[in-house]
Formats: structure tokens, C-alpha cells, sequence
């Protein structure tokens, strides 16, 4: 076990050794590397367990706690000697550990495979990135929560198909993200609760003659229960390609407003600037103020949901039980988490940091006939018309006005009544950008009422003040 | 309201009409005719309230619920007359309303937008097709348990890396494809629950001055609750994402199943034939079982996969509110489904009729010294030697058995005391493939009474019998 | 062969019959019937060889060749009785064929299988759609160089991070579309030249022991040779993958364009106008022109991505030769091309189409400081300054004019000298944008003097005029 | 240029510094360092061209290359300083300089930008990636060219849906390989070819004004020339695309043979036997022999397409010019080149060292009614029955010999008359796998002749021996 090449520890029987390629192909240490302490967590509560069902003596048990806390520490510091020759963290540390204990660390491994032990590790550390990022996203949550509250009056332009549509309130368009981003925590948080089963004790893939005792390493662990089947514990990985598909969802959410954060900082749209801390400069244009940080989470979408398409493509068709092919999780999962990551830290900066500028705002707002469905629905709420005929009316003042060269609110009385003569002047009451946003009172509406009943109701759920 | 060619709903201002290029990429009538009857089922949910709320009156609604009873009607017996220039089966339905009842058809899209109408017809949509891939789940669940009772004894081997690693039973190998499809099982209902807002009373994006009550609506159509946001009802495609997102993971699995299939129905395993109603033949060479419908199980759940990454990439980068980019979210769901179902429906009859062969699997379990791990354990079992040590015995006498051409149950006392000269002929007990099988009855693992408890506990979980 | 169930052509042996579900899985016709001309085709060209050959006699030939005439004519007229339990088009063929014919029909298939018969008519179709689609990017093409020619010119600004960077011309910036496509159509002619290899004497797998001749039938069809090893020759989907592939970077492009006519359309930008032929309004806001046809360009090229995935998820891991799983080949191709033809239409008629507005394209690049560079290269060019320098002298005479709420151009010399003494009043001849974009005319440069250039080679090349 | 914190080259007019995460998210420099020497190659183009056309002195030029040679010297020793806050590679490459010669440093950057010179760069990187896997495919090609004149006439089974179908030559089968592995060559050098165009001096995105010689810079690079539009040139990522494509589907093929050889090598097919140095075993069964190296190669076919789709992903949808979404290009196509790499290197050491088993894949050829067409293609050339009818005959004989449990060869003349009386001893003479084999002599066929003559000819044109 000192770790020479070719003295890789299930090489036993082999003459050669593998060659370099293989090796290079084969090594995971670069990325699991990640996982040593779980690793390490994982062996002290599989010991543990292995000691009071009298497997392993209690003596052997103390000398492999004790030799744990130093391979811990040595991680911690930095002092610890990987070998790659060696292959992965759990030889590593298994290596190491009799390096440090001696024959206990032999024992360690009975009842137990590098099936089992990896996939639980894997999970140990699923588990807690899903907390984290869940976490991250509370704190944009946040973020936006304060900012929409700031602005649960400001008039901007509600869009669809990127066409001025309807006036609404800033702080109703930054809740419909605090809106998607919490379905995008609940999803974490359903995986986090669906993976946290214990794989530890399925051995190889058919479970172990010896009498463990499964509770005990699961509850020792914090998970729910053990796993019921020992070929699923060691085959499955759909709850690496839940996580993936949950980041996949989530991050297409920060997609989507970093898209609205380029285009609000653009100078055609001017609704935003960006900070110096989240611009950054041009090396031949000193005047550019770039979104770069808003432009790679836009990116970055893609990424992640492509990391699950690849992961998802490398696990269809495998039989049962483990295959090589399951290797690279890690390497897909840890990647996808840490742009995930980067991602939701660099969107709550932004949020918190960007200044609006709600002049511009509200004037682009009141531009493009925005008001026009107050005015269909002035004629249904006071003359009774039929909603498509409404409609129809509607559309011919819009028409007369596009043809003045003038806005709904600026025709004249007159106007009005040569298209639809029962037209009074209350009309003009709702064809301001203002009366329109405060009107639309409806539960979920835009209206600055309903925004600051939804702050109080989301500062109270995320415990904010 | 006739539907001649330029009398699209939404036409009044304009002068030209679409071309016939833009009118086919627009129109959305051939797919989302599928959702007439959650279109019509909202419309009365719609009209109903309007009617409590005396938006409308009650003639009004009466007469609006007649006709949609009568367009109902016409859609079941085949009689409706779709109109491909009216663009989408929700005009369609409202354009014969009105033909039917007249002017109060112009009173139902009051308080209401193509926008949220269309998505809160995708999310019933959505809703029954996600009840009815877990009912399906449900069945291929019963099939695997009745199976799995069936083989709870049989012996098979178990692979890693498709190499024989340790006897199994094929009860055990079975059930861990009840496991994983559990796990379908719940995401889908994750995914149903999570959807279960409604959108409808968002208008086209910033909900309405009209006093709606959304909640009458919301109950009306069986959801949990209306949904908080209008920008977030209408632009939020998450649920859709989500859905295939689940049927990727669960295609996944049932495409390891249809791996497995297509492997042990070849001549090399033998280990199983299908019917043959659930084989084809070929048309040159006449012998030939071909498992087609397995194959094609295995091939879909990457058309699943590219279906979600195509919308995703759809969604992506995406600014509020809705945009067109939004339509191909029905197209790629319903032929997500679509395969779906196929796939699911496949695997239950190829599981309900596979005839297994145990005399093959039997022989292939004792063949490649299968029951290795049983000696090494014996080794730390009854000698006391650390798991690595006995793991290098068990390598040198898998070496000697290898020389001798001989599996290790065929080896001497005298060849395995030539390794450790303190293996007794107790050794002998465990290197039969039943003896290993029946030894590892850790929770979870592969033993007859360990599969026959956890029959016994699917078959009161799925209600059998 | 009268066409009941269970007399499917390979069925001899078989007892049972498959079950519903098994047919629907398996059937393909509604799909592969689209390659029924191909499979006339190939079909003739079979027989014309076995004839030639010798394998069949002369009169054989001329029964089936006027056989499949009728057959031809029946499928051009609708009269073609389609059976969907002979499961695909080319079953359906030879079934009508031997009806039509009786006993020759039934030496058709000597020398041949179902797939090297299926993938050649594939192949054929394949290649057919290829040509199509370079077609209609040459028609996409022609356009933008009309509007190029047009607008060599017109001053826009450019882009960087969508911040404004330089003044450019439009004419240059559509040329930019004309390169991309460019070469989107010599990756689709790559693709039909690589493709263009007959499979057709494969037989199943093996080749056959009949005296065929492969290079006649090749010729006969317009392939450039026959495919040099028959288990590839009934294996490859490459030539499907690379399509897509191509597809979907071709795809890419137009979603760009889209982004810029969504974009360019909304009323923050107000560079252009597209005609009510290529917009749709709203059901309750009159007043939109929404740019549908852009957005659904933008979307389909993820789908087109996601078919391709999918197909790749597919041949992934099959080994040789022929597997049911190819069979969605077809599918994801036809649905692939279909889809970038509506796209490459509707992008064609839309850039024909749409209205320009120079003066607001100059008055957004005239802002934003977009003559920084030209100020920075003048200090470079007429007072030696190092790059380097020049580029933070420029930077400190932004954040004056900046300061003063102005343009660079509306500096004063005094301010300019201010940062720098040794500026002189020359500098103001740079600050415009026409001076600016006139002055870049490197090759490949936005001047319009380039343009025009670069405009008459490209007529030249399409043929144009 | 001290390269201090919130000193970075584009920085002269902001306040504050970006913050941690944003130069987290926005450094590139771990990745672009691998462009380091094609950085330099760029800066020596573009600085000799600035001399010689007089835009900067060949004294300035001939420090800048005298302190280039320096900065190379420094990468390639390992002493140059990378620093991370001056974000990639192009800015300490240039910082460095500085620090080297001073001044004249500062005068390189003129008529260029980070736009175009990063994207240069990058091309230059492709090509060279390109080229590099072009010849790892042709030394994969070789191995198995060797492999392949080995097995010329060695018999294994043809299998379509992994049912045997007809007996075929192993050398024929490994020359399938070659086929496809030939076109991936092709594509890659297609995608090497169509990206070789120079997008040096497109500057930021509209060109320059200086009088630059771009023919010349790209002639020095090994361009074939400029690339004709500048928005193009620095926005255009299509080249990564293809390339990854590219990769993607010659992925695809090593995916399929590393199947097989997951099958050949497992107990049930043992066809072929991998050595040691191309296995690995395990930390549990040591008498495994697992075939990681084909299981890892399977999986990263899946991967690199995720990176396809990714990248797609990140490009879909950008308005032109550069965007910083495209910065995750390199990250993508490195990693998807690296991937590719080990792909091929594994599958080229396993193919050239892997043990096959003929005695055990003619055993398994011989099994399966293997010769049934043989039997069909005897009575359509010797009794006249037309294909299917022969067809149907073979059918009952294939029943006929499943009744009694023996092969097609083992029944009596009299077996064969009670189906078809016209039958004659003859016909047992291509019943056996050889003649069978034999017998395919069509052009592409499996007959070790034919095998020979596509052996000689790869030979040939791979210049083996």
C-alpha cells in the first residue's frame, strides 16, 4: 500500500500495469477530491456501526476514529499527500489511514465496497450543495423583496412579445422572479428530500452477509432510511439528474432576467445602470459600461441544462448494476452546482446594486397606446358593449390616434365620439399610465396595492426586518 | 366573426393579411386542439364567475354555458368544424360559440386574455397528463412486483461493469426497477402539485380592474390556490420544463430496463425470451425474436431528453412577459407525453409476458468465481483477517482456480490451504451461488426472504391483491 | 398478403399477434410515407439492376416497372390505399405492388433487405432536403443583399455587450448574415456531398451472394459511388447527425437575426417596422404588431438543437448493425428540416419586407460616446501617443464629457486640452458618425465604400441581377 | 499596469473595483492561459504588419518581438507571473510585455481589440485541436486496420437488434469502423478548413481606420484569408459549433464500438479478452475484469454532445456583435477536445492489444438459424421461387428445425422435401457459416475476399507499411 504505480489497491492478480492513457482516463482524484469529507464522515459512521454489531473491536474502531481526525486535519491544513496513482479520494484516504493506524484501517472496509461508499459520499455532498443554493436563492429572494418594495409604485412598461403592452409597477415585475424562484427552491429542496435515503450497505450491489445495522449508519448520517434495494442503491443516479434538471430550471429564471438587465441598461431601453462593481469597460471603448456579469448568467443557462443532457445520454441504456459510465456524475454535477453558484451571487449583487431610473420608465410607458385595454374595458365596465366589440372600437381609436400622431389620452372628446358616440369624458379617467396600474386590483395584479400586500407577505415568509 | 382568411380575431386594425408563410408558422390549431376540453372547461369556470360577480348577467351565462355544452358536443361526435385561418383551437371555440349563441359570446373574454386563458388550459392540460403517467407507473410497478414474487428464489448473476460480480435473484433486480420508477412516480406528483396554481384573472399580463374573484375560478377547475403573480401566470414555463424534466429521468429508467431486455433475450444471455406479440420478425431472415419494442423504449428516452433541452432553450433569456417563443412549449409537452405513454404502456406488456429462463441465469450466477466476496468475507469472518488482506487471499486463490481451469467451489482443501493454511473446509458452505444469495440479508439486500419482505410491502403499497 | 392483421410481411412463423400497443410502437408509417417517392425510386433501380444482371427476367422487370408506375401515380393522386398494419411505406408499396403485378412483385426484393432498402430511400430524401435548404438560404441570401444594397450607408450603431459601441452601417451589419449563412450553406452541401453514398446491396448486413451490380444502381440514383462496407452501410446515422447538426448552426443564425428584429421592432429601439404581413396583433391590446414569425424563428433553432441531441442519445452506445432504435431517425430528421424551412421562409420574407428607420438608427448611434475609438486612434495617428495611453486619455475625456452631460463631439477645445494639451481642433473632424463609420475601411470594414464592394461580389456570386 | 487590484486594463475611468464575485464570474484566465502561444503568434503578426505598412517603427517592432520571445520563453519554463486580476490571457501577456520593453508595449494594441484578437486566438486554437484529433483518428484507423487484416476471414455473428442475423467476418466488422472513423476525418477537416479564415483587424467590431494589410496578417498565420466582414468576425462562433459537432457524432462512433467491446468482453459473449493494462478490477471481486476504459469512452460521447448543446444554448438568440455569453466557448470546446482525446487514445490502445476469441465467435455465429437467407437466397437461385415466397418456405424450415432443436444443416433432405419437394442435396452446401461468409461477394460484402481487397486498399491510403 505504499502506493507505487501499479500497486493500486484491487490490483492483486494483475502482471501489468495500466498504461498511461488508461490511468489518465480512469483517475477521478482531481474531482472527487471534493467529496474527502464526506468520504470521511461516511467511514466514521460506517466504523462506528461496524464496532457496536461487534464486526470490527471497539479498540480497532478508536484506532480508525483517531486516524480519521488526522486525515481530516491534514486535508484541512493542506498537508495531505494525494496520489494520484492511487486513483480516487477513498483510496486515497483509506491509504492514508493505514499509513497513520496500521492494520485497523484494513478492517474498515468490511461489509462495505467503493459501490456504496462512492454513491454515498455522492449524496452527502448532493445534498448539502442543494441546501446551499437553495440558501443563495433565499438570499435573491431577498434582494428582490427589498427593491420591489422600494418600487411598488414605479410605473414601467409591462411587455409581451417585447412590445409595450400595459403599464405595470416595477415591484410587481421583480416579485414574478421571487414568484419563480421560490417553485425553484421548492424543487431543490424535493430533490434534497427525495436523495436523502442511504445507499451505505448495499456493499457491491447485493447487500452483505454480515449483520450490519443500515438505521444506524443512516441516522448517523442524517438521512431519512436507508435504501430498500441494493442494486438501486449503487445503479442510481436520477437524483444527480433531478439536481441537474432543478439547477437546469432555476437558472433559466436568472437567465431570463439577466436578459431584462442587459436590455434595461441598454441605451435604447435606459430603464437601469449597472454599478462600476458589476460593469465592466471595453479596452478600446473607455465610454462602454458592460452587463458581462448579467451576459454570462444568460450563458450559463445553457451550460447547466447541456451538463444534463450529457449526463442523462452517459446514463440511458446501462444495465444494472454499477458502470464505469456512472464516473462522470461528479464531474457534471460539481460543475453544474458551482456555475449555478456563481450565477445566483452574481444576480443578487446586481439586484441589490442596480440603480432604476424610473423617469425613463414611466415614459416609455405611457407610450404605444398602453392604455388601450383600459379603454375596451371602459367601454364594457360603462356602455355595456360586448367585450370583442369593445374591442373593435378600441381598435379604431387607436387607429385615429396613429394617425393624429397622438397618444389614446390626447384624442378629444370629439374624437371618441365619431368612432362610438356614447363615449363620455370619464373616459379619459383611465387613460393615464397611473389609473391604469392602480386599477388592476385583482389578486395578483399590478396594481401598487396588491404589490405591497405580496412584499409584506414575502417579507414575512423570508423572515425579513 | 366568420373566419374568412384576414378575419382573424385580432385583425381589425390591419390592412394586409398575413402570408401564407407567416400564417403557418403561426398557427398552433393542429396541436393545440388537444386541449379543447380544458378550453371549454375554463370558459364556463370563466363565465360562471363573471356571472356571480355580475360582471355579466345570468342570461348571458346561461346561454354562453349552452353553447359551450353544444360546441362540447360537436367536439366528441366529430362534428366541429375547425377553421385553420382562426389560428388556435381557443378562437376556434369562441368563434363557434358565437355562431351558436351569439352576442353574449362576445361577453366571455371580459377580465380576460388569450394569455392566460391559453396557459391555464396548458396547465390542465399538464395536470391529467401527469395523473395519467403515474397511474401508467403504477401499472408497470404492479407488473415488476407480481415478477418479482415470481423469481423471488431464482438466481441470476449480478453485474457490474457487465461483468459477473455476484449471484443475485431476479426478484432483487426486479424490484430495483420498482424503486426507481417510485421515485418517478413521486416527481410526477411533485410536478402535478407544484403546477396546480392557477393562472387564469392575470389577464394579458397585469391582471384587471374588473372584481373578478379568482378564487371562485381556481376552485372551480380543481387547483390549489390563484396564482400570486399576473406576470409570473402568464410568462412562467417552469411547470412545463419540470414535467419534462421528469419523464427524461423516468424514460432514463425505463430505458436500463429495455437495455437489460434487449441483452437477455440475445442468444448469448439467453436469460429471458419475449412473446411473440412483443417481438417482430425480419423480412429476410425469417428466425429472427427482434425485441423492437424494447429498442425503441431505449431510443425514446433520448427524444424525451431532447425535448426538454429544446424548450429550455426556448425559455431561456426570455424578458416578461409572454413572448411567441412560448408556443412550441404544447408541441414539444404533448409529444413528450405522447412518447411517454408508449414507452411506459411497451414495458408493462414486455414485463406482464417475458418468459424468464432460470436454468441460464442460474449456470451464468456460478460461472467468473462469483462468489469471491463470499470467501474473502468468510475469510474475515471466521480467520479475523482485515478486509484487505482477505480481499489479496481471495485474489491469489481466484489466480489458482484460473490455473486449474476450475471455478473456487472446484478447488481442493489442500489448494485453499496452499493460499492460507487456515481455511477450513467450513469454506466450502459459501461458494455456491444459492448460499451467497441467501447470505446477504442486510436490509436491502438480495436474499429470497429479504425480496419476499419487500414484495410482500409493494403489494400492500400498490393495493394488489 | 391481403393486409389483415397478423399477416404483416415477416409474420410467417409467428402464433400470436402483437398487441395494440406493440403496433402503434412500432409502426412508422405516418412518418416514413413521406419517403414513398424515394422508395419508387430505389425500388426501380433495384429491379432495372437484377434485370440487368440476369437475377430476374426482362418481362419480371417490365411488370414491375409499370407496376410501380401505377403505384406512383396512385400515391400522387391520393388513391394510394395506405394500410398501417404493413407497418411502413415500404411494406405498403411492395403489398400494392404485388397486387397490382401479382408474382413478379414478389421477386423484387431478391438481393436486397429492409435495411439497405430503408436507409437508402433515406439517404435520397435526406439529400433532396439538404438541397432544398441551401436553396432557400441562397433566397434569404438574395434578400439581405437587396436590403444591403439598399443600406450600405445608412448609419446604425454597433453593438458590443449591447451597449453602444461604434457607428456602423447597416448594409455592413446585414452583409454580416450573408457570411454566417454562407456558411450554413456550404455545411449543408458538405453534408449532401458526404452523404452521397449508396447503401443500397448491403442486404441486411452482410452483402449478398447474388451478382449484383452496386455501382449501376448507385449511378442510376445519382450517388457518387456505393458505400464500401455493407454493415456500415445499414448502421451509419452520421449522415442524419451531421444534417441536424448543420441544421441547427444554420438555426442558430436566423435566431439571431430574430433577437434583432424583436429587438430593432420594440418601441426602445424603433429601428424598424415590419408590415402587418409579419405581425399579428393582440386579442385585447389593439394596438401591438407583434413580431410572432421573429420569435418563433428564435425558438425553433433550440428545437432543432434538441432533435439533434436526441437523435445523437439514439445511435449513441448501438452496437452494429441494425437496431429498431434508428428507427426515430427519421422522425427527428423530417420534423428538423420542416421546421428550418418555416424558419428560413418566414426569416426571408420578413428581412424583404421589413421597413428601416434610418434616422432613428442614426440618432442612437450618434449617443453613447461611439466615436471614443476614432478619438483614441486620432491620438495614436496624429500625436504619436502609444495605444495604451491614447485609450486613457480618451477614457478621462469621457468622464469630462460625461460630466458635462454632453457628447464628445460638443466638447470644447479647451476641454479636450484640458486632458491632453497637445489636441488640436482636427480632432473634431473624426467625432461624427459618418466620419467614423467612412473612415474604417480596412477590408471587412464598415465603410460604406466596403459595403458596396462587398455588395457586388455577393450579387455577383447569387447570381442577382 | 502594475496589475494591482482594480487596476485592470480597461479600468482608467471607473470608480470603484469590481467585486469578488464579479471577477469570479468574469475572469477567464484558468481557461484562455491553453491560448497563451497562440497569443503571441497573433501579437508577432500583427506587430511586424504595424511595422512594415508604418503604422508603428521596426524599432518599436523589433522590442515587441524581442520581448515576446522573452514571454514565451517564460510560459514555456513556467516563470511568467500569471495574475488574475488582470482577467485572461491577452492582458498578461501584454502587462508582461510592458514590464519587458516598456513603451513600445503600449503601441501594439493599435488597430486592434480584445474582440478580435481573442477570437483569432481561438481560431488559431480550433485548428490546431482540429488537426490533432484528425491524426488521432488515423491512428486509430491504423490499429484497426492492422486488427482487421488479422481477422480477415475469422467468422463471428452479424447481429441486427443484438439477434444473430448472419455470419460475417470480424475483419469486415472492425472495417465499419474504419468507414465511419474516415468521414469523421473528412468532417473535422472540413470544419479545420471552413474556420481557417483570419478575423484579425475586424478590431472591436467595424474595422479600423489605420491603413492595415490584413492579406498580410493572415497569410503570416497560416490563414487562407481574411475573414470578409467585420461584425462577423469577432461575433461569428459557428466554427466552435462545427467543431463540436464534429466531435460529437466521431464520439458517437467510438461510443458504439466501446458497446461492443462491453459485450464482447463480458462471460456471455466472450468474444474478446482486454489485457490488463486496459482493465481495471475491483476493490471487492478480484476476479473482475472490467473494461472501464470502453464504459468511460461509452459515457463521453454523451458528454461532449451536452457540450454541443450548451454551447448552442449560449449563442442561440445573441444580437450581434461580440456578447459576453460567448466567453464560455473556449471552456466548452476545450473541454470537449480534451474528452475527445482520451476517447480515442483509450479506444486505440484497447484495439490495438485486445485478445479476440474466434472459436467462440464462430460457435456463436453457427447458432441462430444464421444461414437462414442462404437457405431463401438458394431456393430463389437454384429453384426460381420468387424472394418471398422463399422467404415463406425458410420460414416453415426454421419451424421445422426449432420443433426438433437442431440447426438449419442438421435436418434430413426429407425435412427439407416435406416443405418444399423440389428441394436437393445441394443446398447443404450453404448451410455453413464459411460458405455463407464466402458467398457474400458483393461489392462491400463480408466475404474474407472482399475484406482482403478493402484491408489493402485502407493500407494504402493510411500509408501502412
Amino acid at each position: 500500500m505504499t502506493g507505487g504505480k501499479g500497486q493500486t489497491m484491487w490490483g492483486g492478480r494483475f502482471a501489468a500495469t495500466p498504461s498511461d492513457i488508461m490511468e489518465e482516463i480512469n483517475a477521478s482524484l482531481d474531482i472527487d477530491r471534493r467529496m474527502a469529507e464526506e468520504d470521511i464522515a461516511g467511514s466514521r459512521a460506517h466504523a462506528d456501526m461496524l464496532a457496536e454489531m461487534g464486526i470490527i473491536s471497539f479498540d480497532d474502531n478508536e484506532a480508525i476514529q483517531a486516524g480519521l481526525d488526522q486525515v481530516l486535519n491534514e486535508l484541512r491544513d493542506g498537508s495531505f499527500p494525494f496520489r494520484r496513482e492511487l486513483e480516487d479520494i477513498h483510496m486515497n484516504v483509506e491509504a492514508r489511514l493505514k499509513e497513520i493506524v496500521g492494520e485497523p484501517a484494513g478492517r474498515l472496509h468490511t461489509a462495505r465496497s467503493r459501490n456504496d461508499q462512492v454513491v454515498t459520499d455522492f449524496r452527502l455532498w448532493t445534498r448539502r450543495a442543494l441546501d446551499h443554493s437553495a440558501r443563495l436563492i433565499g438570499g435573491l429572494q431577498g434582494a428582490l423583496v427589498r427593491r420591489a418594495e422600494e418600487h411598488a409604485g414605479t410605473i414601467m412598461p409591462g411587455f409581451t412579445h417585447l412590445q409595450t403592452a400595459q403599464p405595470v409597477t416595477l415591484g410587481h415585475h421583480l416579485l414574478a422572479y421571487v414568484e419563480m424562484t421560490s417553485r425553484d427552491w421548492t424543487r431543490l429542496s424535493d430533490c434534497a428530500n427525495r436523495l436523502n435515503e442511504c445507499p451505505l450497505g448495499a456493499a457491491a450491489l447485493a447487500g452483505t452477509g454480515f449483520q450490519i445495522d443500515r438505521d444506524m449508519t443512516a441516522e448517523a448520517l442524517g438521512f431519512a432510511r436507508p435504501m430498500a434495494n441494493s442494486l438501486d442503491a449503487v445503479s442510481a443516479r436520477d437524483f444527480a439528474l433531478e439536481a441537474l434538471a432543478a439547477l437546469s430550471i432555476a437558472a433559466t429564471h436568472l437567465s431570463r432576467l439577466a436578459e431584462e438587465i442587459v436590455l434595461w441598461t441598454s441605451a435604447q431601453f435606459a430603464f437601469a445602470q449597472l454599478t462600476d462593481e458589476w460593469s465592466t469597460g471595453s479596452s478600446i471603448m473607455p465610454q462602454k459600461r458592460n452587463p458581462d456579469a448579467a451576459e454570462l448568467v444568460r450563458a450559463k443557462a445553457a451550460l447547466i441544462t447541456g451538463f444534463y443532457s450529457g449526463l442523462q445520454g452517459a446514463v440511458k441504456a446501462l444495465p444494472l448494476a454499477y458502470a464505469k459510465d456512472l464516473q462522470d456524475d461528479k464531474r457534471l454535477t460539481f460543475e453544474a452546482f458551482d456555475t449555478f453558484d456563481l450565477c445566483v451571487r452574481a444576480m443578487t449583487g446586481m439586484v441589490e446594486t442596480m440603480t432604476f431610473k424610473p423617469d425613463n420608465m414611466r415614459a416609455a410607458a405611457a407610450k404605444g397606446f398602453s392604455t388601450a385595454t383600459d379603454l375596451a374595458d371602459w367601454l364594457v365596465r360603462e356602455l355595456g358593449l360586448p367585450f370583442r366589440e369593445a374591442h373593435h372600437v378600441t381598435g379604431s381609436l387607436v387607429a385615429v390616434a396613429e394617425g393624429k400622431g397622438v397618444d389614446l389620452a390626447d384624442l378629444t372628446l370629439e374624437d371618441m365620439q365619431s368612432v362610438h358616440k356614447d363615449i363620455t369624458k370619464g373616459v379619459f379617467d383611465v387613460l393615464t399610465v397611473e389609473a391604469s396600474a392602480s386599477s388592476r386590483t385583482s389578486y395578483g395584479g399590478t396594481s401598487p396595492v396588491r404589490v405591497a400586500e405580496q412584499v409584506a407577505q414575502w417579507k414575512q415568509r423570508l423572515g425579513l426586518e
